[in-house]
């Protein structure tokens, strides 16, 4: 009798997220589509020759501390220099509050490992980032929802969600993947002292915040966290927040290189589920990193790639305003301030999925939105990035995509009462208490 | 009411495994203690020159496939490089079998989340490796373990353990960790016959076989079960073994780079795993390891590593043999073909954990052999690393240890009746059948 390998499977693969996006992806991937679907850099940006440098200078100075295992925790030179971004952000912590990650998808999993029992609810926007969705559901979490609007996460929608006893709410405040949304001050405010006030921890993914366009920094949750009553004499955190950032969007994400700001005794217990996880991540990686980053070469390239992707934001949404210059039309897209994304509300009825099959075969490609909602919906949604494509290849993908988009809407007119296909269902509009640009309508 | 930790974290944290043996290691981290305690490989051997060529190669030549996101199984060439290695093994299989993972460690963590439900029942060689120990308990695993002798694993006491019903069987066959035992011909064909009438799956994890310094090589469990009636002929295997290897041993282990090969239903299984736990392996160190290890570098390589351990084993060996040349002393240990560790068994009522304070007073350190056992003992164990210092260091290390147990084994003689001393538990002999050499008496 051989292995039944059906038969052998934990329970837990069984919620596994399914390959649907990545069998999605592998078509995206055939050279002749333009494809907005992955969420890439433009490697065409990346510091190739600062990387070469670097581990040149790495190997020659330290070959053997390169090559050796290493710590859990991360190499503390670079761990210092995320001690110094943060404190740029205004939040003083020492090196024993950071954890290096490969990348913040590990940062993820082990927020999972650590915290999730079966069963445990997770409040996360909606939509939100699937890859936090595939780490969290393989340990058991059920989700609560909160919808997004022009200016993120309604945190006037958060009271009662927080009463249903949730592990942690999941937030992503700054051009929000997918949705490109962006929080501002006051509700960061609001969603912090809710969350003193009912005892619920908060995860801040911030893989974009770097990466803004225009309009004026907003402090991280973690800062305004920590200056509330949490950050004593002994200048240690010991507050709410567990923040999450990433060379991947900044420097390269090949590598792999994510980090975690927490409470020390969070990082205890990461340190611990990171150790059986994969030991630590590559020492040569981390080393490299840290010479090509220091010396503020971090900044000039920030500034340089921020410079690319809004011009590339704005030939995208160029492209969607001459397409879609009639509200009535029903499609509305968010106006995202920085980051790699931004999300495109169809009519209710237009299917999403079946329009990506239509987009596939005149070579343009984007994720169906639904993907990104736990707990289903959004099947009228989509999301774009543009941060890959150059301007050029953005004109024609998007007159392709327009064009299959525009193809929908005259036969779906053809069907519907006029003027029922406005509706847009998951960005509501925030009202009117909002300073934010509010979602092109 | 501010978050409190304690009572957020998951049930499995508690099963974690403590940091004792980190701290121990922190210990032995103090410049002027000698350490057989860690498992590193010797980093003047480290192949730091070609590591640069092979950095600078891969950037020139594909810096932005270096530096850009990858698919989750692995950057194909090196799986290709995968499959021609296992071929040299006896096993033919393709691409799809083979999956790139952060070190073997994530590759323990990923067998966890696919086979493991909380309270099954893993069967382990004991004394075994820590840090799968470490994976498992993570995912709710409990243990039944069968003891090592000479010859490693006793296959005549698997019978019995195979009936309990365990989801897999957990074994290092070559030069284990700790023991440094190697596992025969005959153990394993009875081994790979077992695991088929039983339907029962074998984990083979052998990051130490290319490390052979004498006798012959043994097949791998996985070739040997792919001989059996489960290679069809489309070349699929579909057998009852997951192998795992790396790098860290024969190239590096700072870069965190092993490899899967199993059934390909089990290798999508891991995939989909992986792709929530970190997206991929650094692109970046999967192709300076492809670029380093080709054109028969790693081989040649090889060669060298083999040469300089198994003169430090002799020279650990040596030390050993002169300080205990009385086998009524009752100190024993294992004389391995091959890889990092020996491992000494002490009379029963000597405790390592204390001997290891008077170990670290006399400035030398290694692993008390308790933490290798799942269901407790081998309180009077050690294990020796004698790869990481030079001939000279383990010739001083080594007299230092062996006065330590020496003064021990006077205490002892002081309580103990005449001749008590020698019987070791954790490596009984195996008896009069087996070929390879026992224990040193």
């Amino acid at each position: 009798m051989s292995t039944l390998w059906q038969q052998r499977y934990a329970q837990r693969t069984q919620r596994m997220g399914s390959s649907a996006i990545r069998e999605l992806l592998k078509l995206t991937a055939q050279p002749d589509i333009i494809s907005f679907a992955g969420g890439l850099p433009a490697p065409e940006l990346f510091p190739i020759g600062e990387f070469m440098a670097a581990a040149q200078a790495v190997l020659e100075r330290a070959g053997r501390e390169a090559l050796q295992y290493g710590t859990t925790e991360g190499y503390p030179p670079l761990r210092e220099m995320i001690v110094r971004h943060m404190a740029r952000y205004g939040i003083v912590v020492g090196i024993d509050h950071v954890l290096i990650t490969s990348g913040s998808q590990q940062a993820l999993d082990l927020i999972g490992k650590v915290l999730i029992n079966p069963g445990d609810r997770i409040l996360t926007e909606e939509p939100t980032y699937l890859g936090a969705l595939q780490a969290f559901t393989t340990y058991g979490a059920e989700y609560v929802t909160i919808p997004v609007d022009g200016d993120g996460l309604q945190t006037a929608r958060l009271e009662e969600a927080l009463r249903s006893g949730p592990k942690f709410l999941y937030v992503l405040p700054n051009f929000q993947n997918p949705s490109g949304t962006t929080l501002p001050l006051e509700r960061r405010l609001e969603l912090v002292a809710l969350s003193e006030r009912y005892g619920v921890p908060i995860i801040e993914d911030d893989p974009y915040g770097q990466l803004r366009f225009e309009g004026r920094h907003i402090q991280p949750l973690v800062t305004l966290d920590a200056e509330g009553q949490h950050c004593e004499n002994d200048g240690r955190y010991r507050g709410n927040v567990i923040y999450l950032s990433t060379f991947s969007k900044t420097l390269a994400p090949g590598l792999r290189l994510g980090w975690v700001v927490a409470p020390t005794e969070v990082i205890r217990r990461m340190v611990l589920a990171k150790q059986g996880t994969d030991l630590h991540t590559s020492s040569f990686d981390q080393m490299v990193v840290h010479e090509a980053a220091r010396g503020g070469f971090i900044d000039r390239h920030v500034l340089r790639i921020r410079e690319v992707y809004r011009r590339r934001r704005d030939v995208m949404l160029g492209c969607l305003e001459r397409a879609f210059p009639d509200p009535a039309a029903g499609v509305r897209w968010t106006r995202p301030q920085g980051g790699l994304f931004l999300w495109v509300m169809l009519p209710e009825r237009i299917d999403a999925a079946s329009l990506f099959d239509e987009a596939i075969r005149e070579k343009v490609a984007f994720v169906p939105g639904a993907a990104f909602h736990p707990l289903g919906g959004g099947q009228n949604t989509m999301r774009l990035n543009f941060s890959n494509a150059s301007e050029a290849m953005i004109e024609q993908g998007m007159t392709r995509l327009c064009r299959v988009i525009r193809r929908q809407l005259e036969a779906l007119g053809a069907r519907l009462p006029q003027g029922a296909a406005g509706r847009v269902v998951a960005l509501a509009p925030a009202g009117g208490a909002t300073a934010r640009p509010a979602p092109t309508a």
